[in-house]
C-alpha cells in the first residue's frame, strides 16, 4: 500500500501532500485514507500548519496499532527499546553483554528486557505489532538465521525468530546490525538520500548499504562485509585466516593492542596509568589520552584511523556514494579518528567520487541499532499484513 | 509504459504471457496492447508455439520504429553497428583507433562510420530511432559529457550528443563503456539477474554494476572506478598520482611492460622472438606464448590476475554479487588468466560471498559494447518519447 508507505517513511503530512506525492487525485487519496483510518492504520492528529485557505488534518499511522521492540544485540553490548509506530522511543535499556555467551543466554536477557520495557509503559505482549532485531553478523534475511557469523559461532543457523515468537504473536524480523543502521538513517533522512554507507566500527568492521534508496543486502546477504578487505598484504593473520584485514588492524581490539604495546614500551604515561589502575584499556580511554595531548594515543588513532580510511577509498570508488556515516562504539574515540579517515579517503579515492562526498558520524548515534531494527518490524510487518509494497 | 518495457526486456511473448508477468486483466492488455499496435510501437509477428488451444500471437517492438545505432569507443578501438529495435545487428564495423587524437578525429571517423553502415542496410539519417555511445571514462550521465577523463583529457566537457545531433534528429545518450557492457548483460540475461557486476580489463580496468536489476551509476556517475583501487602499497606510481593502483600494476600497459622486461631479461624465448620480430608485445602475444608453455609468459598472466583478483575480492566482499562477468580485451588472453581471478577472489573473499559467486568471461564477448550502446539508445529514446517509465 502506497499510501501507508508514503506516510510511514515521510513521518506523516496532509491528505493534499500525500496525494501529491504519489500522483492520485485527490478523490481517489480521499477514498483510499477514509478505508484505511476505517481498517485503523491511519490516524488524523491534530491539524497541520496551513499556508492559508482550509486547514488540512495530518495523517499519522494511527498509533492503537500498537508497539514495536527494537532490539540491538551488538558484541560487547545489548539494546532493547519499545517505540511507537512513528519511531518515538517510550522506554528503553542500554546494557553491556558478550554475545560469545550463545543465544540461550543473550536472548533470555533479551525476552527479560522486553517483558519489562513492555510493563514500564503500561503495554503486553499482545499490543506488540512487530519486532526487530540486529545482530553483529551475517544474516540469512528470507529465515532469520545467522550464517557462520565469525564473531558468534554459537548463533550459527539458530532460529532467533522462534526463540522470541514463544511468548509474542508478532513478527520478528532479523537483520544484520549495521544494515538496520542504515535502515534507521535513511528513516531519519525521511528517504532523501539514495546512495550512501553507514560504517559500524567496534569489536567488528561493517557496513550498510543504501542503493537506489533500498537496503541493499547482496545475492547471498552477506553485501558490506568490509571488515576483511586486505589493507596490508604485509599485515597481521586475521581470524578469518586471510593477513592484512582492516577488521584486524584498526577495530577495537586493535586499538586496544596498540594501547598496550604502548604503554608497555613506554611510550605513553596516560596509557601506562590507565592500564594500571584499571588492568585494561578500550577504546575511550585511547580517546581520552589523546584529548589530553598524549601523542601516542594520537598516533593509534591516526593510523586506525588512516587505515580504515584506505579500505573505505577502495569502496568510495567502486560505489561513489554521496554519504558515509560512521557509526558504532569507535565515534566515542573524538573527532581526530574522523580526520584520518577522511584524509586517507581524499587522499586514495578519485577526484569526482570524493569531490560532494560527505564523511560524518552518524547522526542517530548509539540509537541508530534500535531505531533501525523498529523501522525493520513496521516495514515488515505492514508488508506482511499485506498493506505495504 | 509497462508493456512496452516488458515486451523489450523479455524480447517479446504472447499477449497472454505479457498480461500474466504485468498482473494485468487479459482485458486490460488487449486494450492497452491494441493501442500500442495503433501508435507502430508494438507489431504482431507470426505465430508463436503454442501449449494446446488458441495460438498465440508473438508480441514485439514494430520493426518500423526504425533502427538503432551502438557506438563503443575505446581506448584503442572502435566499434559502430546498426541495430534493430530487438538488438539484431544488422551491419557492424570494428577497427583500431585511438582515442588520445581527441574528439574532432575520433567522432569523425565515427560519423562516416554511421553513415556507411546505414547504407549499407538501405537506411538513412531520418530512420534512426536511437543513437547509444559509450566511450572509456567518467561521464556525467545527465548532460552526457565525459568528467575529467584520465585516459582521453581531450575530451574533458565535448559535447558527443551535440556533434552527432548535426546529422541526426535521433536522441544521443552516452554513458561509460563498463555501464553499457553491464546494460547489454542485463538485456542477454533477460533482466534475470539482480545484483552482478562487469569487469572491463583492457588499457584500463574499469567496472559495471548492477544492483536491485538496475545499472547503478553512484552519486556522481563515478561508480565502478575500480581500476586505481590499491593492491600494493609498495607498487609503482599510477598517473593518477597514487601508488599501486591495480590498472597500473595489470592492466594491459602493465603485461606489456612486464612481457618487454621478461624478453629483455632473457627469461623467454618466446616473448624475446615476438618482440624482435613485430617489435612490440601486446595481451594477446603474452597469451599465446603461455599456451604454448612459455613459463615466464604463465607467471605474467598470473600474476596480472591475482593482482585483479585481490582487487575483486574487496570489491566482491563488499558488494556480495551473484555474477562476475570479465570482459575487454583480456579476454583474449586465455582461461590461466580467468583461472588466476577466481584463485585470487576465491582464497580472500569470505566463505559466504563466493559460495554461489560466479566468475567468467563475459558471454556477449567484444558485441558487449555496440549491444550495450543500443540497450541504452532505444530504452532512453523509450523514455523521452513517454513510453517507458
Amino acid at each position: 500500500m502506497q499510501l501507508l508507505e508514503t506516510t510511514f517513511w515521510s513521518a506523516g503530512g496532509s491528505r493534499h501532500g500525500m496525494a501529491e506525492r504519489l500522483g492520485f487525485s485527490k478523490s481517489k487519496a480521499n477514498t483510499l485514507i477514509a478505508g484505511l483510518i476505517e481498517q485503523g492504520l491511519l490516524a488524523e492528529s491534530g491539524l497541520q500548519e496551513s499556508s492559508g485557505g482550509r486547514r488540512a488534518e495530518n495523517l499519522q499511522l494511527h498509533s492503537g496499532l500498537g508497539v514495536l521492540i527494537g532490539v540491538d544485540v551488538g558484541a560487547t553490548s545489548l539494546d532493547v527499546a519499545v517505540l511507537r509506530p512513528d519511531l518515538t522511543p517510550l522506554a528503553q535499556h542500554a546494557e553491556a553483554a558478550d554475545v560469545r555467551q550463545g543465544p540461550g543466554v543473550v536472548l533470555a536477557r533479551v525476552r527479560t528486557l522486553m517483558r519489562e520495557l513492555l510493563a514500564q509503559c503500561g503495554f503486553g505482549a499482545k499490543d506488540v505489532l512487530g519486532i526487530g532485531v540486529g545482530v553483529p553478523g551475517p544474516v540469512n534475511f528470507a529465515i532469520g538465521q545467522l550464517v557462520n557469523p565469525p564473531l558468534m559461532p554459537a548463533w550459527d543457523s539458530f532460529s532467533i525468530r522462534d526463540y522470541l515468537r514463544e511468548e509474542y504473536v508478532a513478527p520478528v524480523f532479523v537483520d544484520n546490525d549495521v544494515n538496520l543502521m542504515a535502515l534507521g538513517e535513511l528513516w531519519r533522512l525521511r528517504r532523501s538520500l539514495s546512495n550512501f554507507l553507514v560504517i559500524k566500527v567496534g569489536t567488528g568492521i561493517g557496513c550498510g548499504i543504501v542503493c537506489h534508496g533500498e537496503v541493499y543486502r547482496g545475492a547471498a546477504g552477506s553485501a558490506g562485509d568490509v571488515g576483511h578487505i586486505c589493507v596490508d598484504q604485509e599485515g597481521p593473520r586475521c581470524h578469518c585466516g586471510n593477513v592484512g584485514c582492516v577488521e584486524a588492524m584498526a577495530a577495537g581490539p586493535a586499538i586496544t593492542r596498540m594501547a598496550i604495546e604502548a604503554a608497555n614500551a613506554g611510550e605513553s604515561v596516560a596509557l601506562a596509568t590507565c592500564l594500571r589502575e584499571k588492568g585494561r584499556i578500550d577504546a575511550i580511554d585511547v580517546g581520552e589520552a589523546s584529548r589530553a595531548g598524549d601523542a601516542a594515543a594520537n598516533g593509534i588513532i591516526q593510523r586506525a584511523g588512516n587505515l580504515i580510511g584506505q579500505m573505505l577509498a577502495s569502496v568510495v570508488n567502486f560505489f561513489n556514494p554521496s554519504h558515509v556515516f560512521i557509526g558504532g562504539g569507535i565515534t566515542r574515540i573524538g573527532p581526530l579518528f574522523l580526520a584520518a579517515v577522511r584524509q586517507s579517503v581524499y587522499q586514495r579515492s578519485l577526484a569526482l567520487s570524493t569531490r560532494h562526498l560527505e564523511i560524518q558520524y552518524t547522526p542517530l548515534g548509539t540509537q541508530g541499532g534500535v531505531i533501525g531494527a523498529g523501522v525493520l518490524a513496521l516495514h515488515e510487518t505492514l508488508k506482511v499484513r499485506g498493506v505495504a509494497p
